[in-house]
């Protein structure tokens, strides 16, 4: 962590923290991490959400620091920009994050665009969450169980569950380090994990039946109408994980959720094992991500979207 | 570790160790760990197994140590159990088990009978990997990265990817320490968990299809006959893991898999969440297992073994 990143936290009086739009267990639970720190030190913090934090992650110890701006609140001395690699990722909140007199960006993603004043990327963290231990550590401040339970939900969440390649000895460490406070694991994981509902479960029925194999069953796509999703009771934030499902096949190289938002609007979720880079598919159709899970939006019917996200995939395979 | 036990194995010259019969990945994870480890120290060593070892696990380092026993097999100097609880878990080997002059039962169910010479048992460990960990430790041997790659297997797949309640500080600082070998978590994890087939995916489609809920959504039962698994092409092994469809619903505190193995033979696995023993729910009918994860054979047809298994677990609800 950059010394001056540091120093200029530890001397700010006001903070606002900024998790990226769409936030994940990663965004939030770094930023709620990071703002329960930041408030026990004495420190004016808020966390500006975009969204309304997601019924998965309303359990965290640090829900009561989020808010949406208005034009009431006051300017921080620091704006923090946590997990977002892009201005893009900050939505509607892109213009009052650069209003503060000093900007910092905190991040993992290797695609990271340094927009801030102070930019903090390591690309070799499997999470934000990693990053902001260690910053709380070279802040000298004090990891409680509710910190813990924030940055263990960050880091399990964008490990998936300490699987994926990008987890280290270190991951491991600091997760170790955060189990030493008496975080109550086998709880969390159930609020993070066994979260599901009846009509979820249907709709990974439904995904299974539609899912496609193509190119010798390396790819596997699933195209999800707006119409699949709702005839069942299910929302759309029951698809979060459902690209998991082609992931999890044997032969399975790239896997790629796609998923009617809106008339017009197509949302892609991709997924890779081994060798495709599939942030550079996203980056195609102006979307980023990391090597191995990417995502991108593309404006057409659902089925136009799945043969150009198909032929895009194609060339890497 | 008793210091007893540490002395023997450091003394003998032939090691026979025997995981119990459907040996999981913790079982075959930490028999060919402590075996990889003993040969490397120049003894003689095999692996006596009751089936052949299951495809998920044959690409661990060691599988050349596994074998069938049979008469002209020379007697070890100590035969070691592991993760086994009971002598009925040993299957046919179990009168073979008893032939050596020295026995050891290394475990860390909490049901354990500690019925060998010398019994090792610590049920506060979530794997018995972490237990061969501390016992290479104390032999002094080296765990090199096909070693660690075993352990890892052993760790991860008994604490349900590190989710599980038993999940302690000292499982992840072990797993640091596995991964500083340079083991490639990314290419285990694949191994382990992404192995799906086609027909798995849709025997889960099926299992979501039969989903039972019971009393007020606290309890899930999938009853799945052989026709249900062999008419869509799935095997007898694709169910591993279907009792945890049940589990991730949000409500649900047991979930139960009542599975038909041959005419009158029903296999039922058990998994709670918080407060139901389910050890004790499997006891009633022979079995056993762990608070969380328990398991019982019922004779009988699939629709009477469903209906014994509801009424018994109801009565913890």
């Amino acid at each position: 962590m950059e010394k001056e990143i540091v120093k200029l936290i530890s001397e700010a009086g006001s903070i606002a923290i900024y998790p990226h739009i769409s936030a994940d267990g990663d965004a939030i639970g770094s930023s709620f991490a990071l703002g329960l720190a930041l408030r026990n030190a004495g420190k004016q913090v808020v966390v500006y959400i975009e969204e309304d934090i997601p019924t998965v992650y309303r359990f965290l110890p640090g829900l009561e620091l989020a808010g949406f701006y208005d034009a009431s609140c006051d300017v921080a001395d620091i704006n923090i920009a946590l997990d977002t690699g892009d201005v893009g990722r900050l939505g509607s909140r892109a213009e009052v994050f650069f209003n503060a007199p000093c900007t910092i960006n905190i991040d993992h993603h290797i695609t990271n665009t340094k927009y801030a004043h102070f930019n903090f990327v390591n690309a070799m963290s499997a999470s934000t969450g990693e990053i902001i231990y260690t910053l709380l550590r070279e802040l000298k401040l004090e990891i409680n169980s509710d910190i813990a339970t924030c940055l263990y939900t960050a880091i399990a969440t964008d490990t998936g569950g300490f699987q994926y390649q990008n987890t280290t000895a270190e991951t491991h460490k600091i997760t170790a380090e955060l189990l030493s406070t008496g975080i109550n694991v086998g709880e969390i994981s159930q609020r993070i994990y066994d979260n599901t509902t009846y009509e979820k479960l249907r709709l990974t029925a439904k995904a299974i039946e539609l899912l496609e194999l193509h190119d010798n069953s390396k790819l596997a796509v699933v195209a999800l109408s707006l119409d699949n999703i709702l005839s069942i009771g299910a929302k759309e934030e029951d698809c979060d994980g459902i690209v998991n499902i082609g992931r999890s096949i044997e032969s399975v190289e790239v896997s790629a959720l796609i998923k009617e938002k809106s008339n017009n609007e197509i949302r892609v979720n991709l997924r890779s094992k081994t060798f495709v880079d599939v942030s550079e598919v996203a980056a195609t159709f102006d979307g980023g991500g990391h090597k191995r899970a990417a995502g991108c939006t593309i404006i057409g019917t659902l089925e136009e979207a799945k043969n150009k996200i198909i032929e895009a995939i194609r060339e890497k395979l």
